[in-house]
């Protein structure tokens, strides 16, 4: 199997936009491109495009062949859209990834992409509900808040977890959001903001979820040898893996604070990488809800299973600690623009592990992993290192 | 790159169904399961679900997830849907294969599905026009059936394409349809019947459209070692491509009448597989419009630029003739379900190549191709080899 680094990353800002598919599209296209400026569109042989749900809320499905022409790219090798919820974007860049260690192709854009603010406000919440089974459950309400909801309850009652724990994920988030330009929030919240913003699904607050955003971002993934031409500081892909136990929340788990699919997922990736947790110097983990950053502690093995809230009390999951956790912002501070969500935390780490993140830098940071989950019962994890790691 | 072989196949009944996605998927799960007992749900590595639109149709994002479940699959390695308009259950299989063939995968399904018919009849109309540019194209009228009428009348004008050629595919392809239990349509037509069939966008009339139809199909992919244990009658991917032109119309082509990213995909395919056009036993093309089909036959190079006409009219495209296109009936006579239709594609290959096609059966066919078409612009192609081929 042939080696595959990212040559390359940009962003938009993220954020309400009044902005087309098509728009945040060129923006985050740009400044892929402007990154590595030696690559052309015309010299890419492929584009993968992550997205949720353009069907509902542009009333467009094939927005990959949309993407390419809008980036004057022609596929020559692959083009394809992925979508598995929350996890779209990273499944995308495994899709790129498979593809090139294969020797299929060498040198692919993936872009992540979601615009889900409406004119109509609901029309958000209601499109977010697609995610979990239709009939089975969002038509009885048990949309994401809820679910995560009963994990929190869950992981309190077991660990003694508490909400004070769960808000102090918030407060590291936006804090370190305060620091990214492309972050939808960048004010920073204190623990009394958080633990005084309004309750969306107990004990689940305002600041302890990710926002409804939009927003997109595109990597440039290499074959090793496009990679050493391309750029003196490739970042490889050192592991991935991915792994699920089930849909419906009936079908989950021994109980809702065990996701022992995101536990396997992680090995899968560590044992690819040669590496175990304690390597990794940052880590961006999907925080959609306060709760699933505690648990992704625990599950990555960054600590003991129950100890996550301690874990983020204590300092261990920010800078001078163990493993700097979501150093852009993470989906609360960043926002969750679906699509672009896993590849916006490829770019990140990408940007860290090439020491350009900027006032966010991770001191000497070697590693980097990404974890997404799409629900408590699906997750992907990627492994990336800078040369020589 | 490691060798991949299909190694088990499933199609549900096409056409107009009184189901659900979950029911389609448990059809052609099912069916696939049925075709290679020995490998149960739990043994497989990972699932691909290509589907287009069951955002709009049944306010379902997350499918690949919901279809897991429903099958008692538990991905280890690898779990995504793919959307590429038409080619998506393709561009699944071209997913499911990269991992394998990079070592990333051993034994994965890839399943197609997509539940278009509506309660509401002009809602599958309306959701069908998400796979042309919304704010360009689709906004003003410019959905599939006028863009592929342009082609046809373009073909005509340079070439002497005549109404009947069209129509003969029609023909061709009901006919076939009529030899397969699953096919929307099992009735054969008449030329007259054809021509005397209600003007959808002239020159293409009602018989020369593929309809709007419901079904999924499941087929399951395996490394050489893995497939060597579970049939000594595997079907090996040789070769694949994919190429792409452009997505709106006015960024197309020379003329409407060239596809040259479909010459380009198949070249790749061939070129990868060691082989001609001429070599070629059986292909399922995707005869979404008679005039695709007609074009297919020239950009696969079954024939000269402009001969594709003559070629249907002569029987050259038939059983007896130079290459078997669509025995299973095609897009035209089985019907259309967006995600489900690579994959059924990819099942009839595995039935011909096996010697399993019963009254279909192409006699000692080795080597099978299919195309999708997502537009006159977007391309892929993929050729299976039987053992020793």
């Amino acid at each position: 199997m042939r080696k595959v680094a990212l040559v390359g990353a940009g962003v938009t800002k993220f954020g309400v936009r009044k902005a087309t598919y098509r728009d945040l599209i060129w923006e985050a296209g740009k400044a892929c491109f402007d990154s590595v400026p030696s690559v052309k569109p015309h010299g890419l042989e492929g584009l993968v495009v992550g997205s949720v749900m353009p069907e509902r809320t542009a009333f467009q499905s094939h927005i990959s062949s949309l993407a390419a022409e809008a980036l004057g790219i022609t596929p020559s090798a692959l083009s394809a859209r992925t979508e598995h919820m929350c996890a779209s974007g990273t499944v995308g860049i495994r899709y790129a990834y498979a593809f090139i260690a294969a020797g299929l192709a060498d040198l692919v854009m993936v872009l992540g992409v979601e615009k889900l603010n409406q004119p109509v406000a609901d029309e958000a919440i209601l499109n977010m509900g697609t995610g979990v089974d239709r009939d089975w459950e969002a038509c009885y309400g048990l949309t994401a808040p809820p679910c995560f909801a009963l994990a929190a309850q869950k992981h309190m009652a077991q660990y003694g977890t508490t909400e004070e724990q769960l808000g102090l994920v918030g407060v590291k988030n936006h804090a370190h959001a305060s620091k990214n330009p492309n972050a939808h929030f960048q004010k920073g919240v204190t623990l009394e903001q958080v633990m005084g913003s309004r309750m969306i699904a107990s004990p689940l607050r305002l600041f302890m979820c990710s926002p409804i955003t939009d927003g997109a971002a595109a990597v440039i993934l290499a074959s090793e040898e496009r990679a050493r031409d391309l750029t003196d500081r490739p970042v490889w892909i050192r592991g991935t893996g991915q792994a699920l136990d089930g849909f419906t929340l009936t079908s989950l788990h021994e109980d809702y604070a065990h996701w022992p699919a995101m536990k396997r997922a992680s090995q899968s990736a560590y044992r690819m990488a040669s590496i175990g947790p304690a390597d990794v110097d940052l880590a961006e983990v999907h925080d959609c809800f306060a709760i699933a950053e505690i648990i992704a502690y625990e599950e990555l093995g960054f600590c003991e299973k129950g100890e996550g809230g301690h874990f983020v009390a204590t300092g261990r999951s920010d800078y001078g600690g163990d493993v700097v956790v979501n150093s852009r912002g993470g989906l609360m501070g960043c926002g969750h623009p679906l699509g672009a969500t896993g590849v916006a935390q490829a770019a990140e780490v990408y940007a860290q592990l090439r020491g350009e993140a900027g006032p966010r830098q991770v001191a000497d940071a070697a590693i980097g992993l990404t974890h997404n989950n799409s629900g408590m019962g699906e997750h992907v994890v990627m492994v990336y290192g800078r040369e020589g790691a």
